[in-house]
């Protein structure tokens, strides 16, 4: 009960084996007490999702780098809270950290993410959050490039004040230590993701589609994530999750249209 | 080919057989042409989830008040993007419309909610769209007060230029029509969920868990969804998809803190 050292909560949404929460969880066990509370399976594409009509399951999953680790049947969003409202039992979570995720999350991807849709979930609940995201969807990809930008960013989160918060976005380019020109702090580039189904047929005549597409960039701004990452730096978005457009409050009601 | 008539497609969360989605229909057919895609079951609490492990079926369901109508076995995203890619064909979707849904979407509802999040994935197609919602979770909840609400939302959202076009949030008290005091253009309230865990034992003895949970309102705002949902008002949030926290950019730049 005395135990000041941070309570840290690390989750992801590629699932419980994934070599990227494992990267994560040795980057981060140094600076407090660790729990990971991982999908049971790969969740990527999940967004916000949460689990409503069934029941969940949560599995000891061993150690992991000496951190209890916890597999559950949900989404990344439900692990958040089996994280915080069952493991973390009476005590405040002080940090949750999501990934590092096998492929970018940059751009518009943020709301498609299960990854940053965690971290999001974790600022709801009010704590400081960070999902990492790393260029390489492949399950070999080298993670040990990112343990100084995790570090030197775990280490900002957990020394400012907790009313300074922040829920942040962080993307990771697939190139060595010595290439990464540093961290820039940006804005979400827009652009949209034009997708085509591609048809097959089962052995029994039935079409069946996967879903792929092309990722549209519609932004020129040099204050992107996507610039940042096609430059060489990392990408950090602060995100919220207010999606209220502003902008087109003004004009409805300037125009006054439709309101009876 | 020379069908003037605008293209309007119909998605719902709550799946293809939900009342509010044949409700919905019933009101905005004689609109234009309408398509419906909807899920085969329930998809509640989907969020922004797509289906990116697994491939997706799409079955014609059959019409529905002269509409031609489609399941899917995905996501409510799913269905836009079989909408606007798979049946519009090479046709521009003019509005997609959501719901009705059997609950309300208002404050932070609109990340968790699926029938929003297919509304957000209409507007980064680049369709107008709207998603409604009902203040009443019962399968036998009574849309039939909604017409008027629908009839002159969708109206609007079909006169005004295609450029000016919208993504909003509308949720509906579910009270008469002589009650309703009319139609509010709001921002979405502060708010998060606090959540539970039901425990229970299955008959090998094994735990698993129910997701339940409080919604905590944390806004005294009389600009917001909320508000007017309490005060006999028909909510409008426009909403937007860049979740960009453009005051934290300013913030951690003027501090300079981590960036190398």
């Amino acid at each position: 009960m005395n135990d000041k050292r941070p309570l840290i909560l690390v989750v992801n949404d590629d699932g419980i084996t994934a070599p990227g929460i494992h990267a994560l969880i040795s980057f981060v066990k140094s600076f407090g007490e660790v729990i990971v509370v991982a999908p049971d399976k790969a969740q990527s594409g999940m967004g916000h999702a949460i689990t409503m009509n069934k029941p969940l399951r949560l599995k000891k999953y061993g150690t992991i780098h000496g951190a209890e680790a916890y597999s559950c049947s949900g989404t990344p969003v439900d692990c958040i809270k089996f994280g915080t409202k069952v493991l973390a039992k009476d005590r405040k979570i002080d940090l949750v950290v999501s990934g590092i995720n096998h492929g970018l999350n940059s751009s518009i991807n943020v709301i498609y993410s299960g990854t940053m849709s965690a971290a999001i979930e974790g600022a709801l609940e009010g704590a400081p959050s960070v999902g990492f995201s790393l260029d390489n969807h492949s399950l070999d990809a080298d993670f040990s490039g990112c343990e100084n930008i995790v570090r030197t960013i775990v280490q900002f989160l957990l020394d400012i004040p907790r009313e300074r918060r922040y829920c942040l976005n962080v993307n990771i380019p697939d190139i060595s230590k010595e290439e990464i020109k540093g961290i820039k702090i940006c804005r979400q580039a827009k652009a949209y993701w034009d997708e085509r189904f591609v048809e097959r047929q089962d052995p029994f005549g039935d079409i069946y589609y996967w879903l792929t597409g092309d990722f549209i960039y519609l932004d020129e701004g040099e204050n992107t994530d996507v610039w940042a990452l096609k430059n060489n730096y990392v990408s950090v978005v602060p995100t919220q999750s207010d999606l209220t457009d502003y902008n087109a409050i003004t004009t409805l009601k300037e125009k006054n249209e439709f309101v009876q």
